[in-house]
């Protein structure tokens, strides 16, 4: 069956600042030893499997305009703008609307445009294995994570491990963010994977899942893809979309639908949730220190210091996180850094719209 | 008598980098709440002493256009320009030819331009007894600061305590910069004051020790005065001034000369040797912060933060020096604000001069 993709990229991630900014998000900043933009690398994981031209990329107006500089090869009217933002569930809907016009039926995959994956051929692996399980039937599939650690900033997925389809395992329930004391019993039970927003359907079964459990959503879908490629498209679509609910995939489907499988996801996943992550990702030199930039550093160890062409001197410090823009310099502990919002709810205050 | 004084600027100090800059040195900065250079403040506070047209700035070409900038009362031909550097023995000799060129004889102050004093009436009231020792023969007047802790980085002078001259001490020997132990041994014995460099005697009497104990010195001096305001000046100044031997006044005249006296100076001094001056200096806000430009501090204290236009965050930082401009920032821990020079000799072994 055909293979193609939506690409999720109509985040506005602050914790990147002061590189990423309202204007300018995550997934189009490069974070990676190789220069190439998160949306960059997340469309290349997925071309052995997916032609261009069926590549679906959803954002909003504003960064249309990013995504056609960076993704040059995907034609402008796969680039799918959300008039408002109103969540997953309207996202997708119609991400597969579009999909449902330019084929038949055919797979579809819904993949972030702002994680990292390691091993990238062990992802498409697993990723034909969510095909195959998709296409057999009436299935969701989604991807799950293996979980190192306690975290309680992700959702997680409960799964049966005793009821399997080749390396799928039925999900019995989807969780929001836990406590740590329940994200602990999650890991002590083994039956909990990481939900990583990552999903494999048919569209034909998304849509009648969505008819299900969300019919005024699928009803406005409907109207939208009459619309499409009238003079009309737009107009509608604005007006449509702007009376949807605001509702997630996970809650208004996932948590309701049967025969949904989830694949453990082995490739060395990252969801690159802070500037920690590029501590993680990129090289560090023999001091420990993860530098770019126009940098010197004297007796310095273990930071993370990204510049751009002005000279950063940095003597005596330790476990930094030092980010330099044109307008805007971040000089944050490590063990901070998911204070960077109170920055940013500080710029709000002030009205500094200029720095957000 | 005639009061005048000779400012010394013509110092490349690279301790305040990336804010001073062998183009831009700490003299012409503005490191205190006032906003006034530090050359600035040296002429104001001796104001009420000195006509304008009595204080001669010693400094070079390079620095001539930012005197006149911060000093537009100072004529220009008391702006004296060393052709080549020398020490402090040839750049005073240089002054008192033209002071003695103005006046028969007159009290000359000798002031550097780059240190801070807090009680500006009592720093007046001690110039004052220092001028009347002077004037009363040929007094070599010095002034002492009593030391707070056994400084390594400062000269010392040594005074007989039991042979006075109203509050001044007659001086005993000058002694270069000491290690730790024998600072300490310093302190003990009481009889030892920091040597700030301040220096107070008649024309005459400077120019006779000149004399005396340099008169290869004095010779080309006399050269240099017979042709002020001649068409030949600045051939004859830059071509004497460059056979000078470069000796400081401390090793060429005062660990010689007889009748020197020192007044313990209790003005509240700071030579300002480091950013950590700064903290002593400026105000802090309630989180120990000392803070100019456009700064936002979340959960950060005792740091030293100087920007400029661009706007700086800083969070979960401690005991940092923070320091911007428009081609360089520096991020030093305290402790480590001495390390400054070994980011300026890697950017000299790299050719980089123009960050320096």
């Amino acid at each position: 069956m055909k293979k193609t993709a939506l690409i999720m990229a109509g985040g506005r991630g602050e914790r990147f600042w002061p590189k990423s900014r309202k204007s300018f998000p995550k997934q189009f900043l490069s974070l990676t030893d190789d220069g190439k933009t998160m949306i960059q690398l997340t469309v290349e994981r997925i071309r052995p499997l997916v032609e261009l031209e069926d590549i679906f990329i959803s954002t909003n107006k504003d960064y249309k305009k990013l995504v056609l500089e960076q993704l040059p090869g995907i034609p402008e009217e796969n680039i799918l703008c959300e008039p408002v933002g109103r969540n997953t569930a309207p996202c997708i809907g119609l991400g597969a609307v579009h999909i449902a016009r330019k084929h038949k039926d055919a797979i579809m995959m819904v993949l972030p445009s702002d994680h990292l994956i390691k091993y990238n051929k062990m992802f498409l692996n697993t990723i034909k294995s969510g095909c195959e399980i998709a296409e057999k039937g009436a299935n969701l599939v989604t991807i799950g994570i293996t979980p190192d650690y306690p975290e309680t900033g992700y959702g997680y997925i409960k799964f049966n491990p005793d009821e399997t389809d080749g390396h799928a395992y039925a999900v019995e329930r989807f969780v929001e963010k836990p406590d740590l004391k329940t994200a602990k019993e999650y890991l002590e039970t083994e039956e909990y994977l990481w939900n990583s927003g990552m999903f494999l359907w048919r569209v034909s079964t998304i849509l009648s899942n969505i008819e299900t459990f969300l019919p005024d959503l699928h009803a406005g879908l409907g109207t939208i893809q009459a619309s499409i490629g009238t003079e009309e498209q737009e107009a509608v679509l604005e007006k449509t979309f702007a009376g949807f609910s605001s509702v997630s995939i996970d809650y208004g489907i996932m948590e309701k639908a049967k025969n949904i499988y989830i694949l453990p996801g082995t490739f060395g996943w990252d969801d690159v949730g802070s500037w920690l992550a590029v501590g993680r990702i990129k090289k560090s030199n023999e001091n420990g220190n993860v530098v770019d930039g126009n940098v010197i550093t004297i007796d310095s160890r273990d930071n993370i210091i990204q510049g751009e062409e002005k000279l950063i001197a940095t003597i005596g410090i330790e476990d930094l996180i030092i980010v330099d823009t044109k307008d805007a310099t971040l000089i944050c502990e490590k063990n901070s850094a998911a204070d960077i919002k109170k920055v940013l709810e500080n710029l709000k205050i002030c009205n500094r719209d200029e720095y957000i």
